[in-house]
């Protein structure tokens, strides 16, 4: 049994990003921008409406403050101020989500946010308290083994491992910047196999060629183009027909 | 016992309006700007705690998507879209309100907004229908006899009536336009007598001369100039005087 | 002879809209968003620069402010607000446009503010204000016959008349608003047709039949999908068949 | 003989941040905010038309864009996108202060721009690319004997340099960290008289007590409370008692 997930809702007005009708027929759990690197309220709506149509569950995509660099530029915040941040993104989500019928299940940081905490103890620790205060039912999907995964630990907060099964993986774990060559797989048949073995064995070839041992719990893909979405289809097909379910860490609410 | 409300955390980023600390000692219930027309995650987190502190009940001061204009400006919105900026908005405001000890209990629409939805019975519906969805015990504190108090009670939601003890009355009981002559009051002595008449009798006397009846359960008093604090102390030290006692129409949850 | 121009430019950050490469082998007059509906420094540069590659002329595509409604609702500014705007994105983009060996020919507003010109005697003089402050031998693309022609005539400002090939006319040569039936037309055989006939003869069918003359020196084509694109290279190769030059009413500087 | 510059224009919509007017009154270079930490386009008329009728020179005082952050914190851009925000802003900046009977002179940058180029050569030569591409005549206000004057000199840009005479200096001649106690100097016959050493000898007294010697084509004053304004004005005054004449290091245009 294995979560998949996918970044849902990024448009912003009349600008459109990926394909969420499809994506919302092939993942477990959606993760919704929330209007601070992409998504407005009425993107928020329509991926939340179609997410609780399709029992799908939500988890709200919070970012820094930063629309023009769609959230992956590092912003040298406060923790206190990444708190508010993230509390103020969840609750305008999660006001959305239960005027729909559904809820936010967990969260995900996106872009910038996710890799600072991945390895910044004090950020992480800000995030994770987001979640605290806001409701400590709440996970956090994260890389697992890194410092979010031990802040979501220290405070009591469930973390989801994810795993990347179309980007390459150091020896020790990471992942390859995607400034490197062979950073990003793009054979659906490889990919597909990939996750499946992440999914079964929890293990995954490295880019030097050795097996690593990774925990994984949620795979993540995209919908950014017709390819992403082909990957993404052939990921769920290839874990059905090994005999692997597809199923949210967490139920929708 | 009467109500006295003003609009807080107006500032953005480095950029201050009013002065918050002054008149959480003076009211009883605090519109905190939600970041659409101002307010940030910081400057929210700021007003809700000392809010929380002082026993002063919250509302979410929610307006049109306008910074630059400072929600002053009407925007053609289709009401869905108004619905889902003021579940945002709301939603935003209670995680942060949430995480530090206290919750909205109301909801005042700001500028354009609020003038809006006292004449426009679709945009009233839309703006009730958030509160509907996100918590029907959350009041709507707006103009009597508006649309807005109209759609609320269609709709089974308490509204409380909004009174301005330093504005013009025209003799139907609308607010004469702040672009008329006499439009405001500063006289503090003459402000702070119509205030206890409007909280003792419901009576205040129009631009005309005559007097009116108005339902007022709520006043609002400003603090964005020094001469605005000194009027909202005045009111509120006649108000006790005349054996007013200031409270919250809806105690802080 | 015809000029034929298009919208480009109009992305956002990490947010793409209709395909400025292809249209820039196609028109001959480039409206480039200026950062207030669309548009941002880096865009506003890519656009610029390929633009004085290929000899387009480039135009100003100022808006209201208005990023998540793309320009495309209406703000009640007041007109002094209207020159100011519209000064300021002329500048910023007539300073990317000299770095890179080219200029601002001319002005063409953006969705409301388009159509608010066309109606509105008050804010078009603060259009063509601007135009005339910023250097007076700038054209403005608008609507033949409307406010905004009139008004730039009375500054001694050039209006350049712009028709529409793919929209349907009333009889009195407006165009049908886009909620009526009919009023946007997609076979690209029919649509080249008609641009030819408006080119040569200044003369299309109206929604009821008859024949109307206007006068046109610039055809709009759009870009924002695969059919768009299609049917401005229709509208391009139909004038070329038809004997007719494309090339803009003014070179590029 | 010195320039006095001043931070001018920095409110944004309906927030104000200092007194332009009283500033007005004191300096001869006014820094005008261009929209990207602070500043629309309302507020930069208004600041340049006062400019321009006191006789006071104009510069672009750009930013990183973060209206929010008030360009105080650091981003990581590429320098192309630094070179086109630039170029954009004094480009916006430029067009209304020619409406006006005035044009931009120089630049200063601000903030966390500011101090990035003072030690970032790649940015500085960025910063100074967009000087030379939109006219080679612009001065750079900035730290002396830093990353921001070697780029201007290597480039054939005119470098002015700028003295802070209520700030503590290293002995190295760098500016104390407003983090640090004592970085900021408040007592106004203190710091005139700190003023016109470094106009008239070029020297000041580091936090270590010992003499260094800067060169000043500029002092900067603040204009942000009452206090200020005096400094300024002290400042102002103490510099004509010394026999100094406070003027432009650029004519207005």
């Amino acid at each position: 049994m294995i979560d998949l997930n996918s970044d849902l809702g990024e448009g912003y007005g009349a600008w459109t990003m990926g394909d969420d009708d499809a994506l919302l027929g092939i993942v477990s759990s959606a993760n919704i921008a929330c209007g601070f690197h992409a998504g407005d309220p009425q993107i928020m709506r329509r991926a939340a409406v179609t997410a609780a149509h399709r029992g799908v569950t939500i988890g709200a995509h919070v970012a820094f403050p930063d629309l023009r660099g769609f959230g992956r530029r590092n912003l040298d915040l406060p923790p206190q101020e990444v708190t508010d941040d993230v509390l103020y993104q969840i609750g305008a989500l999660d006001a959305i989500a239960r005027a729909y019928g559904t809820r936010v299940s967990y969260v995900k940081p996106h872009g910038a946010l996710y890799n600072r905490i991945a390895i910044d103890a004090e950020l992480a620790a800000a995030v994770v308290a987001a979640l605290k205060d806001f409701d400590p039912t709440l996970a956090l999907l994260t890389l697992p083994d890194s410092a979010a995964s031990a802040a979501a630990e220290s405070a009591g907060i469930a973390s989801v491992a994810e795993g990347f099964a179309d980007r390459a993986y150091t020896p020790d774990g990471r992942l390859v910047s995607r400034r490197e060559p062979g950073a990003v797989l793009t054979d659906p048949e490889f990919v597909a196999a990939r996750a499946v073995r992440m999914a079964t064995e929890h293990t995954v070839t490295a880019i030097d060629g050795t097996d690593i041992r990774i925990p994984v719990a949620s795979l993540c893909v995209h919908g950014d183009s017709p390819g992403a979405v082909n990957l993404a289809q052939a990921v769920r097909t290839a874990l059905h027909e090994a005999g692997v379910t597809v199923a949210a860490f967490s139920p929708p609410r």
